[in-house]
């Protein structure tokens, strides 16, 4: 088994998640964390760098994992590095992705790497199921869903009000539109009718919460689509609800064969740790990134580009023979 | 979009399949169906030609979908037919995949083929996802669970006793055994903790119905090791069971990615036509095994080579816009 030399590029929740999957990987070796911080402040026994310095670690790293914010870092980060090494990263802005693919093909294709982007689960392993699943039903409805879980871009959105010092939003999803979406009725559900939001708010002392709560439900793009419920807690109850980072998702696919024959296709992921596993994800196509790179194949790529036994470090012959 | 001419070799229940999913395919057109048996005397509105005539098309079909028996046709029309056409079949014997693979591999490759082999449900779709699974949650345990539905070798194996006319089996996962699956409890699962059978006979006129459970029951290989109910009905209620073909199944993996986190990941089937769900897996990885051949690629694969853009005749970027 070719070990690979794996670096964490970025510390945050995600990062920390992409040191423990490396480290738990058979066919990989930890060759650093890099980061914007001063790296004798991280709180890691793994040996960590200034993010300026990773230019010097060429032929000694076969692979970074980019554990930036999509919003703020990756978009300018991840064409730096994929010009100097592989990268696998979980981008999630969806709607720049066809951009963001090409400003990251631009980078890594001259320099002979292959970069493997937004191969989190959504986008990354929910991308690859709406894509399966109606590639084999082209006849049918795709619906996806979110949660129960928190929303980091909602938890953010309530943050950011005056008055407002820490908030976490959970995203959950209603098991009607589960039911419609299995019975190929996702086409006429709405926004409302397929998620509630609720939302834990520690506001400050002496806020006005009705004011806060009218400004949380009715917040355009965010909440004003939905039911929203308001709940104000202590800081005590704020620490136990930030500690934990829970998600879960599916992805539902009904379609029809002949017209009498209905299919459902469901794909579900219920996560005790979302940076946990998207961390997980991340090691399984920097593992790829590598080899579609050792087999000349440079640029970069996505889960639908990617030949699923190059996510295994087992030899195929083995996977076939156990797996198949 | 490249119109590919599509023709299905076989015309049992999932060649009847293929025939239905080819023509709902945007982008196949049905050749023809080639059969063993009289042309004229297959009840369908599509072209029909003999088996033997299928070299005299080389140059005009693209791709051949396999329809055969694992046990009795595929071993060796599959190695025949790959070395004209580029194939998609769904061989289902799991411990003879590895020697399937190398036979057809013989013949597609120096004849410039690709041929997609056991690229169904299970295996196929199912393998996918336990090869997905372990490579991104390489802590846990995968156990997949089929039905409820009918179970074709079960029901073959209770219609060859003495005194049975005719007989259907049903494979029913536990609930309990989901269940224990869902909290990685999966390793310490018999057969027996993991499904029940339950089969429908339709006994001869005076035939000694408790020694053909007795018989059952005790069928070593099929049922002694499972829980099995055998009911006893009437020529009527088995046409009734004879009519529907559903199946159903489940892949469950239990993870962990720190020890305190555990991750659980499901991917299930609900079909309502088993060979008209197969038929369209098959579908979609012929589709694949042309573009494989378009591009060089010669030879025998399975679901786990085949870069997933290449199951959908959408174009890469509409792709991404829209599923990513």
């Amino acid at each position: 088994m070719t070990i690979l030399n794996a670096a964490v590029v970025g510390y945050g929740n995600l990062g920390k998640g992409a040191e423990a999957a490396i480290q738990a990987a058979p066919d990989m070796r930890l060759a650093g964390i890099f980061t914007r911080r001063d790296p004798a402040s991280l709180a890691t026994d793994s040996p960590c760098y200034r993010l300026d310095d990773l230019p010097d670690f060429r032929g000694s790293i076969d692979v970074c994992l980019l554990c930036g914010g999509s919003a703020t870092d990756l978009f300018d980060q991840a064409p730096w590095v994929a010009g100097m090494f592989n990268t696998a990263d979980s981008f999630d802005t969806h709607a720049r992705i066809p951009e963001y693919h090409q400003k990251v093909q631009a980078s890594a294709a001259p320099s002979r790497h292959a970069a493997v982007i937004s191969a989190g689960w959504d986008p990354g392993l929910f991308s690859l199921h709406r894509l399966i699943m109606e590639s084999v039903l082209p006849q049918g409805s795709t619906a996806t869903f979110w949660g129960p879980g928190v929303s980091q871009g909602h938890s953010d959105a309530v943050r950011r009000l005056p008055g407002v010092l820490d908030a976490v939003q959970y995203t959950i999803p209603r098991e009607e539109a589960l039911e419609k979406a299995r019975l190929g009725q996702a086409g006429a559900l709405s926004p409302r009718d397929k998620h509630r939001r609720v939302c834990y708010v520690l506001a400050q002392e002496g806020a006005d919460t009705a004011d806060i709560e009218r400004q949380i439900t009715t917040m355009p793009n965010y909440f004003s689509e939905y039911d929203t419920e308001v709940h104000f807690i202590s800081a005590d109850d704020m620490a136990r609800h930030r500690r934990a980072m829970p998600h879960a998702g599916r992805v539902i696919r009904q379609g029809r064969t002949v017209p009498e024959h209905g299919q459902l296709m469901e794909f579900s992921l219920q996560l005790s740790s979302n940076p946990g596993f998207t961390a997980s994800a991340l090691v399984a196509y920097a593992r790829a990134a590598c080899r579609l790179a050792s087999e000349g194949c440079y640029g970069a790529f996505t889960a639908f580009d990617v030949p699923p036994a190059y996510l295994s470090p087992l030899p195929w012959e083995d996977l076939v023979r156990r797996l198949m």
